[in-house]
């Protein structure tokens, strides 16, 4: 056996074994494993000819064929078969190895393992992949967390294999931070790609019920909108869906497909851990929330009879408008999306001391992964300006192209909720702009109430302290 | 030392305290207990005269005082006290003792310890109890969870202290079903409650700001809606909050309390639980988050400068007109939000086997507790008539109603959405009756980005199986 791998791919599905390929596309000897050790054999005969490769039976096998400090990377699903590939090779493992978890794992858990590895002097890198089977062949964009040293040595090689943004060439990977950084980035960006895929489906809708048009019409806008503000991955794909017919029936491929939109983990673990971070990601929430309601196939059958306005669409002139109007509020609505995620990273990188450079996540998320979008650039610009942004619409930019666009926006969500349309999306991140502006919000009410039936006590804008009023008696103040 | 407790209770703080004050003044003998001893004395000095107390200094003497089966009350908070409490306890118990957990456990802790407890022999209750301090002292809504065999004994003493629901003089409790189930209908209560909350606080600003009401007048007109179908005691308090002038200053009460709305778990979790068990509770989610919203100063404050529509109050008339049709789009508001929390219901019920009665869920909450309303009767009703709804929205009264109130709902959202006061909660609820209702949605767009970015496959309207086009390739479709 040789030991001259620079790196090692465990888990050869097809997101493992088009990350082994893209390293050694790029020069480096991958060394490959697999539980199965078929599907190794099967990458070396038909991508053998890509770069070097050695194969490896057994973990001992594959953990000799490493050059030290060994580089293991662990393509296997997220939960017990990770656990179980740590437990396999960290006994084989010396100081200073460094095993890499390139799946979905919830950050909780990077936290968890890097943490007991630590102990055995072990780097663990939580490593946020996203751009799919294709992205992990030809470049994804990466979101390594774990200790800043491990970085030295893998960095180079994932600056190589990820995608470089279109504007600069920049590599789209960087040092998220320690621990669970990089899966929790990883984690808000498909939060992020859930919103994303929603506010671009209720734009479908609209152009669709409100103006009429047809798939075919609605690709050609949305080809459109992609040469401007909005060009991104997306917005692209959605133009190529939409425009597929599909062969058997001669219908638009959108209209056989079931209308029931299924999910893994990432966009509800989003939700959930901003509920615990206290940060308000309706947009993401509507999302999640639309793509389950969709599933409901029993309730919804039961539900089309109820009651709703009659849809009437627009005359051709009319629908060119509105066209424009719904790019409006499918841009700002977008502005909102990420204002939520990235205030969601602000809380964990605060709630666990990881000092994660927003700037920096923008940037490498410019090129390879799903979200991938010009808009990106401008958000890495904001933050390079400006890093203590106390969000994106502080960003003078941001702040004007939703003071432009909101006119239009407000009427494309009246255009909705007069039509019966349902845009959760666009109405949730239009509520948020609107709470976030307001000088007064209910909340005091909500206040009095509980300190009414709880007596939870209040504040007073007035004077420092915590009041409660004696409800059931005269009704005066006490300090609490 | 007495043996004759029919009932003990530890932990007096003022729940536990009321609750033993409720069981004595109903005719039990109530041992009680507290860490610190000062607590226990001082109830029976205040309220000796009540009933029969039986003062317990160590767990020792407080075991030793219960009548067998014995049945122990624990009011601590919830986490690591309550563990640690059951487990001083659990020690000095017999096979058939009971330990009943009052305190406002996540249902999954109230699982586990259900679930240890029983190999112990010991039945483990866990119990959600409404109403705050009152009702804890007059008569709360309860419902315990745990071996069913539990409330043989138990439940007759429940229903003593209990409320009774006004109409019908029924107690407010029952066995809602095995282990964690009374906890989870406890949590997805007040996820209800944080819904209503909310929605009242949208009405409020709508009249203050839409209809230039003062917080007098409009606490006026929510004592008219409390006296038809909002009937209930949330609106009930709102009215008396907003009536509340400020003694020191002379200005409303409401004015004059910070509007940053703080929050405990409960709500938190019914979001995060509905996800894992994919029901989409928007509206609870939008309360949960105008919560944390309302909380984030610097974020706000940093916004405040953003572009909106300047305010135009109505004139009098026309004021009184959009007074009720807010009245139209809170009523339907909350039925979607009581028809997302029995969702919820439903689906725990089903996951973890509770086999949970809906109609008894409405009833014991008619009367005791924070969303006590009238209207919880024709939930009762409608669940009486037909245990297997779809959902609420499925009762014929109710789509009715809702039908009824649509076109002024809409026209309220579309006021608030106009002139930029934020209405998360009636957008979202109204978002979700236009996609429930939908012939098509746009979940076939995203199953097909899902299939072009990552091969998920989708499925057909025309088909059984699961298919995949090849969007790199040909464009041909293959079964998957």
């Amino acid at each position: 056996m040789s030991t001259s791998a620079q790196i090692g791919v465990t888990g050869l599905a097809v997101m493992g074994r088009n990350l082994a390929r893209n390293f050694a596309r790029n020069g480096y000897t991958v060394a490959v494993h697999n539980r199965t050790v078929a599907r190794t054999k099967a990458l070396v005969e038909e991508f053998g000819g890509e770069g070097d490769f050695i194969s490896a039976e057994t973990a001992e096998e594959f953990v000799a064929a490493l050059e030290r400090p060994r580089r293991l990377v662990i393509m296997v699903k997220a939960g017990g078969p990770t656990d179980a590939v740590i437990e396999e090779f960290a006994p084989l493992l010396e100081p200073g190895d460094m095993i890499i978890d390139g799946g979905n794992a919830h950050f909780a858990d990077t936290r968890r393992r890097e943490k007991a590895l630590r102990e055995q002097g072990i780097h663990f890198v939580g490593m946020g992949v996203s751009g799919g089977e294709e992205g992990a062949l030809h470049g994804p964009s990466i979101m390594p967390g774990g200790p800043k040293e491990s970085y030295d040595s893998l960095g180079p090689m994932l600056e190589k294999i990820s995608a470089k943004a279109a504007k600069d060439g920049a590599p789209c990977v960087t040092h998220v931070g320690p621990d669970g950084a990089g899966h929790f980035v990883k984690m808000v960006h498909n939060g992020i790609e859930y919103a994303d895929m929603q506010l671009i489906g209720e734009a479908y809708q609209l152009l669709r019920d409100v103006a009429g048009y047809s798939p075919a019409e609605i690709a050609d806008i949305f080809r459109t909108w992609n040469q401007g503000r909005l060009d991104s991955y997306l917005i692209e794909i959605t133009a190529e869906v939409l425009s597929h017919v599909d062969a058997a029936t001669g219908r638009p491929f959108v209209d056989v497909v079931v209308d029931q939109a299924e999910q893994k983990g990432t966009g509800r673990w989003t939700v959930q851990i901003a509920l615990d971070l206290g940060v308000p990601v309706s947009g993401i929430a509507e999302a999640v929330f639309a793509r389950s309601l969709s599933g409901h196939a029993t309730l919804r059958a039961a539900s089309r009879g109820l009651t709703g306005p009659e849809a009437a669409p627009l005359g051709k002139e009319e629908a060119a408008a509105f066209a424009d109007q719904v790019e409006q509020a499918l841009y700002a609505s977008k502005i909102v999306s990420y204002t939520q995620g990235f205030h969601e990273i602000t809380a964990g990188s605060e709630e666990y001391g990881w000092d994660i450079d927003l700037g920096k996540v923008a940037s490498i998320w410019r090129g390879g992964c799903i979200i991938r979008a010009a808009f990106l650039d401008r958000i890495r610009a904001a933050y390079d300006t400006r890093a203590d942004l106390p969000s994106l619409l502080s960003d003078e930019t941001f702040a004007r192209e939703i003071a432009d666009a909101q006119d239009d926006w407000r009427d494309v969500v009246i255009a909705a909720v007069r039509q019966g349309v349902p845009t959760p999306g666009f109405s949730a991140a239009l509520a948020y702009y609107d709470a976030l502006r307001a000088e007064r919000l209910p909340a005091a009410l909500t206040q009095g109430q509980r300190d009414f039936f709880g007596a939870h006590t209040y504040r007073r804008v007035d004077r420092e302290g915590a009041f409660h009023t004696l409800w059931g008696g005269d009704r005066s103040e006490v300090s609490a």
